[in-house]
């Protein structure tokens, strides 16, 4: 039994709320257990250099914790000068896990970022950061096509994210911080809702893991995955 | 009548929740018409440098904006490698602010630093961050005489900010974002439970004021503030 | 009786010497008692981006100090990266008093930079600079206005600013950096020819004041402007 | 058939020159086709501090690439003041790599650096450094225990890393620079001696894999791992 | 005959101002021609970490002109977050001439920091501030030596700097800034009172010079920096 | 005798590889004694824009040390935000030898970086990167030729470079590190093959030289700059 009483293969309870903030074009409050995170989308009427006159646009996000998000105070990135190397690693994924579902040829020459900063922070942030930003995104879009900003719907498909991991020899879904800073495997999968992959992350700390624990790890993380695509189809559906 | 329909001498709705973040050792959630801001206090077992060895301990602040509490985004700070001068004038008026209401002899080698995280702006961020600041100050210092760290209430008194300024030349209580953007003259002011001044700051743009106006301002202010003391009464009441 | 024993009204002496420095376009050097700081104005044929296009110029200010203008010395700000906090605020104190006596728009698509480095200091280095910057700024136009790269004089009043305070529970104007230390309240005022307020700042270092001590200070304050006032009409006298 | 003629399963020509700095500990020169990264161990008297007392060391890495080692050329991380996210990304890896087949017990109170700076890139720069960082540990290790400075081999296992992707649809193993930037799906791996994994990082660029590529590409990584330990072992022979 | 009317073999007009500054140890304003630097002696009790325990001092210098110092204004150095590569240069050339005539064994345990801030700049600023720093750190050793801080004199020597060149094909000594940016050969030179070299640097611009040319320009320096060091012993008059 | 048993008069052997990079449009790696230096040509089709316009072109360089390439690892100077003022005069130093020799009217709206990265150092890196660096531009250039993107050699000479010190009282040539840390004077001598003198820098280190001694090192420094045209006669064959 785990520390909160949870299955192995029982994921914390996910709440969003959608349209947290009222000043972005979308947003959205991802609750997963005390893991909070907000999502807000930005739309920009530039896109990256490399894009310039392509007919695309671009989709990107960056990525934050409140100083007193974590139970021992972390300083302000702005203190150091930089964004930690962390920091970079994660915004790079959301990214890339949201442009895996966007067709950019229907958003030509618009830019959206999408700032996820967490609020309360106890393990699985960044996959949290993920589903809810794909929530923030999707409402976003619907509100341009709404506007006539948009002809279609750039999201191809629902995207979301979790965490499993080996803890004391147990393979489990979706890790607290607890659990996480315990574990000798450490996994972050994102999935698309047709069922396929886009990011597969799977690292040992100290230690190394065998063939099977990998697919028992990759049999958990899609059992999460298919529960958040569910809760994400309640806020935006896609045709 | 103003954008909002308020009279010049009323202020917005004011809301406070208390321990909105459980990990901090005191927090609170201030919305003052649409600003909400997130104070959280640290406490931290060291003192600056130019105290060692005083017997005194010490509150300072930081102050940030989530990129989206804006209708235009505003990039991170963290991007430009260091504060802004607008964010070091802020979080240094909050630390003095807060420092003038405390005995920090009755805090022996601690410092709190309270962070400030406005989630959404409409105006008026500095000082609602000050009035917030205290209750999630007052908040940690109470759990740490419950705790028996600490033997007596450091806070001395209660302290409290708003703004008032001109526009159209009308003096008017408590600027939202858009009163603010438009103003001639705009003032922060912080006083104490006890009806003294802390810090007045009155500043005219690309133009100046009379001492007729001056007084005028202040008035307001006094009015705002007394009714944010009580507010704060509600949460903790000193001695 | 003060410590050189000037009364508590009483400004120390001011000596302004103009086009100190032949290569700017206007300077001035302006010593107060001890403070010495060096005002120098550059003109720039360009306007920040936010005024292209609006047949208006700009007005700006810089400001330091030479690391041994203290008696302890002061490590440059080259070596942590970036101006201090205290830097900002100084600078756009001095940039938004000169801005409140000039019509911009008599300076279109030009922008004036005032450099004020403090090459001494004690006391009152901020208040110092505005009214030195006044000269140099006031030279510059004149030479401006005589080459015919200005029609209109744009500067529209004098303005001064000068520093109150209370230290030992005694209210005296111009405090020097010993008074200034120990001070418990401390003030900057900056008001114009006419008699008008354009900036009040009064701070409490670790106290609180009551509004008949604020209406001393303010009369203290007024009372040296007028001085500094009738010595800035000796250099560039306005129509 | 492949750009340079080669098959999908075979990897390009791997060469280690051991000792390739006479400066440092250990170090070697791999090359991986036309990748060629320069790897060099420091042993150092300090431990992070998160260690300190605890009797044991630490292994960490750090990457670079000279501006010139791409066919374009890349401007010096310096330039802009920190290292890339790419950057602390690939440090980070590596450092954890090795580590996983580092018993730290056995180097009490030391910290091995291993610097790996890439001469010339043609793909797999961060798998080709794990490679050889492992070879110039190693040869640092020997000498240290020929030496008596270490007492055991703190080494348990080989470990060794390659990449794979698929490319027009086809999975391929070891890509090269020009496969790389054409590939949908691209995977790093890493792997031991013993034959379990490390790390496995496999990302979708703006697509998405089935579970059956999935397997392939495992596959496939696990071929060129099996092959990189036997050049291992030729220069250093674990117990 | 050159712009300024002076013979090829003529220094500018010298003039030291000693104890410029009252907060420092020691100062010196020199000026030749227009360029002006004020130098000022800090003395610390502290020594650089390599010298801990040696039972020596050390002196070091730092440079920096103010932003109007020149006909087109310089940005600070601030503005792009460290000093730049001419600064670092010209820093270390002046501490290493001083360093040449200071016995450190005589000042045990202290630094002497010399501040070079150019006020006003008309070529040869660096070469000025050697010969200025000189006469700030004499007078601030001799005050030591009065009060005590100091047995024995620890400067061995005089040492002052000046330059030469070579313009449109012309040799000359001291350039001034329109010579200096004008000539195809640049030489800095250092030399004791006792008429050996500290350092020497010749510089083609574009160009090459022959052994000749290096001959004419070393004799004129000679010239200049006999007339400088007299200067000096008006000062300070080493046993 | 020397240390390696060198005459005082005789360099280290020299030996260069050509095009050692394959990846840049010349290249060369340098090798005088222990110290190695791989230097890279990079062609831009741009100009600095003080040059726009002016159909000519620029030749630059950047110099680095790989952390290991000293016996104490060195931290990459990323770690400290920017170049040191080393790095800075020692890259405006290559540059400038390299220009000396190059007609930038002959490679209009061009620039040439030549990156010298030290691999392994053993004293005399600059001397050997402007020594090397020359055989990398020349090799860049003769492909410019034959590719037609140049139509006359912009070379109008050799130029090379070597050190000379005096240790021990005794003058030497081409001082290796041990020999260069305990020299009293140090000289770094840059000349074209016509004979001339491009870059003088002779340096007391806390002592000082007289004009005999300055003469032999002179005469030393050319004996080795003849021996180091001979051999880059051998890469590229100016008309």
């Amino acid at each position: 039994m785990r520390l909160d009483g949870r299955q192995n293969d029982q994921m914390r309870e996910v709440r969003i709320i959608p349209d947290y903030i009222v000043t972005a074009e979308g947003s959205a409050l991802i609750e997963v257990g005390n893991t909070r995170v907000l999502c807000a989308a930005t739309l920009e009427d530039t896109v990256p250099s490399f894009l310039r006159g392509s007919g695309r646009g671009w989709v990107t996000a960056e990525y934050s914790m409140l100083p007193r998000a974590t139970v021992k105070r972390t300083p302000r990135e702005v203190t150091k000068g930089h964004p930690s190397g962390r920091t970079h690693e994660i915004q790079r994924l959301i990214g890339r896990s949201l442009r895996s579902v966007v067709d950019t040829a229907r958003m030509p020459d618009m830019t959206v970022i999408i700032d996820c900063d967490v609020l309360q922070a106890d393990g699985g942030t960044r996959t949290a950061s993920i589903t809810g930003a794909w929530v923030a995104l999707a409402l976003a879009f619907q509100r341009m096509l709404q506007g006539g900003v948009l002809k279609r719907m750039p999201l191809t498909d629902y995207v979301a994210a979790t965490s499993a991991g080996i803890a004391g020899g147990e393979p489990m879904l979706d890790l607290c911080y607890e659990e996480d800073s315990r574990a000798e495997v450490d996994m972050n999968i994102v999935r698309t809702g047709g069922g396929h992959f886009v990011e597969l992350q799977a690292t040992a700390e100290h230690q190394s893991f065998t063939d099977d624990q990998l697919a028992r790890l990759i049999a958990l993380g899609k059992t999460g995955i298919q529960q958040l695509i569910e809760i994400q189809k309640g806020f935006v559906k896609l045709a």
